[in-house]
């Protein structure tokens, strides 16, 4: 490893920032941009496997595009290797937390990705993605007495109605 | 990018270690060596928002400086642009748990931050920090059956009570 | 912090990585081998604390080895200082969730690590480690109502069971 090569983990690191955060932010033509036009995905043990960037953030947007679908996404632990010039694997530890208000559910869950990534045009995409679970939770919400969604990006503008 | 660029781009994720790790073991005078002195922060939304890195530690040790305020916050994605050789953005994701003892209650959230560093004096700084919440929760904790604070920082010295 | 000096980081992060992911797949033998064979291990606040590498693996087995054991244990906030060529010490925050279903309890918690590492025979092993806990909760999961594990690594090849 040599620091050029830092260079393109950080490269490659960043765009799987990009992906999280256009995901859970719901910028579904941003996120696009993150997939090279054939790339592969293989969500929770290849249930949910797609082909073609726009089948894969069409099945994201309509799990996920609505306001009262909150999740928070995030990765971890990244071993990212480059294989060649133009070729990249990565590994990351997932966690994330779903809450949906309309189906008074809350899921969450810890997972492996694997990652294929390529350098074309002078930057990286992903190429292939997908996770296999740890484990996954459900929870019915109304359940839990006293429990209260305090912030919602979309319906308070991501500001909290608690006064501490 | 160069790998230069990566020295400073690690200084700056080192110094929002710096400043998360100091905020959850409530080492005050610490964290306000990472602000400059006039920092401002704008979080929750901007429904807390404060200028001067006096105010900022201010507010951050009443909210949070009891013994009994167990917090654990959490960086995640870090998107840092460096602007020239002494200005850089960062974004970030925000992972946080919130346990009060003595209120009875856990907060769980989720945000993205925006931050502005500045380099001066040979050293990065934080000038600007807030976050706009994905999401924020609210439960109590008496409600819940069984549930119990098995090991703390301040009253167990970090030690757990369980037997595995 | 010179980029060559990025480059130890680097691999020290990754060598945390790996003992990370080794230890929520239960990959035992491959979790040996970043430990140097002298290894010292203080968890929770040196409550659990063992010498030598097969004696922190044989615990790490005994209390974790269980295919009803799902745990998270998520590391963040690296700040990795190298002393020399051949040592280097790294503060970490750590998370960890843990659920397991023939004991009917969840474990959720949040810590701070204190490592050493060392460099011999051309790569970077862990010499110490060991975390004091910020705060770690204990929840029975059978008094939850509709709480439902959907996905397991072990029992559903990493797939979740519902259906979205």
């Amino acid at each position: 490893m040599t620091p050029n090569d830092l260079v393109e983990i950080e490269l490659i690191k960043r765009l799987k920032y990009r992906y999280l955060r256009c995901l859970d932010q719901k910028l579904w033509d941003e996120l696009t941009e993150v997939l090279t036009p054939d790339a592969v995905a293989s969500y929770s043990g290849g249930k949910y496997t797609y082909e073609g960037r726009e089948a894969i953030v069409e099945f994201l947007r309509n799990a996920m595009g609505a306001d009262t679908f909150h999740s928070s996404h995030r990765c971890h632990h990244p071993e990212i290797d480059l294989i060649d010039a133009s070729h990249a694997t990565g590994i990351w530890a997932m966690d994330d937390v779903v809450i949906m208000t309309d189906w008074d559910l809350t899921i969450r869950g810890a997972a492996f990705y694997e990652d294929e990534y390529v350098k074309t045009d002078g930057r990286w995409w992903i190429a292939s993605t997908g996770y296999r679970r740890t484990y996954e939770e459900l929870q019915p919400r109304s359940n839990v007495e006293g429990l209260r969604l305090t912030a919602s990006w979309w319906s308070t503008a991501g500001r909290s109605e608690l006064d501490v």
